[in-house]
C-alpha cells in the first residue's frame, strides 16, 4: 500500500492546515494587514510545505523505489525522484 | 502605501492560484492518486510559494526598510526582516 | 564504477574551482573588501554547491539504490539517501 | 565599521573550516571513498555557508541598510540585498 495511502488521514490534516494558513494569507492581504505579517505567514507556510514534502519524498523513496514491484517500476520511480529533487537542491 | 495593499489584486490572484494547488494536493490524496502526483504538486506549490515570498520580502525590504517613516519604525522592520530571512538562509 | 569515480576528473575540477571561490572570500575579508562583495561571493559559492550536490545525490540515487548489488546494500543506500535529503527538503 | 571588518577573525575562522571540508571531499574523491562519504561532506558544507551566509546577510542589513551613512548608499545597499535575496528564496 502507497505511503500517501496508508498515512491519507494524517496527510489530509497537514494539507488541510496549510490551507488553512494559505486563507490567513488571504484575509490578511483583504483587510489590509501589515506586510509583515504577510511575510510571517508565507515563511510558516514554508517550513509546514517543507515538513510535508518531506515525509512524502521519503515516503515515496522507500515505497516505489526501494521496494518496487519490479525493476522497470523502479527505474520509472528513481527518474521521478530525481525530477522532483532538482527543484529543491538548488 | 504598503506594498502589499498596491498590489493587492496582485498578490491575493496568486495567494488564491497556491490555495487551488493545495486543494489539488487534498484531491490528490482523498482519491489515492500515484503518490508521484501528490510529489510533483508539493514540488510546484514550493516554487508558486518562493516567488510570492521572494515579492513580498522585496516590497517589505523597499517599503518599511528603506522608506520607513523614522529610524524606530526602521530598526524595527530591519529586525522583523532578518527574522524571516534566518528560515530562508539555512 | 560508483559514479564519484567514474566522473572524478569533472568533479574534482568542480571542487577546486569552489576551494578558489572560498579562497577569494577569504581574500575578500582579510583586504576588508566591501561586505557586500563577501556576500555576493557566498551566494555565487552556493549556486555552485548545489549543482554539485544535485549531480552527486542523482548518480548516488542511481548507482547505489537504483543499481544496489543487494537487497541490503539497496536498504543502506536509501537510508543515507533519505538522511541527506532531510537537509534539503526544509 | 564594517560588520565583516568588526567579526574579521571570526568569519576567516569559520571561512578556513569550509575551506578544510572542501579539501575533505577533495581527498575522498581523489581516494575514490565510498560516494555516500562526499554526499554527506558536501551536505555539511551547505549547512556552514548557510550559518555564515545568515551571518554576513544579518550583518550588511544592518550595518549597510539600517545604518546608511546617506539615503543614496542605503538605497543602493538595499538593492544589493534584494538581489542576493532572490538567490535564497526560491
Amino acid at each position: 500500500m502507497a505511503h500517501t495511502v496508508r498515512e491519507k488521514a494524517k496527510l489530509l490534516a497537514r494539507v488541510r492546515r496549510m490551507k488553512g494558513q494559505m486563507e490567513a494569507v488571504e484575509r490578511a492581504l483583504e483587510s489590509e494587514a501589515p506586510c509583515g505579517d504577510v511575510m510571517q505567514l508565507l515563511a510558516s507556510i514554508r517550513g509546514a510545505l517543507a515538513g510535508l514534502t518531506s515525509e512524502v519524498v521519503e515516503g515515496y523513496l522507500h515505497e516505489h523505489v526501494l521496494h518496487a514491484s519490479d525493476e522497470t517500476a523502479r527505474a520509472e520511480a528513481a527518474n521521478e525522484l530525481a525530477q522532483v529533487l532538482r527543484t529543491y537542491i538548488r
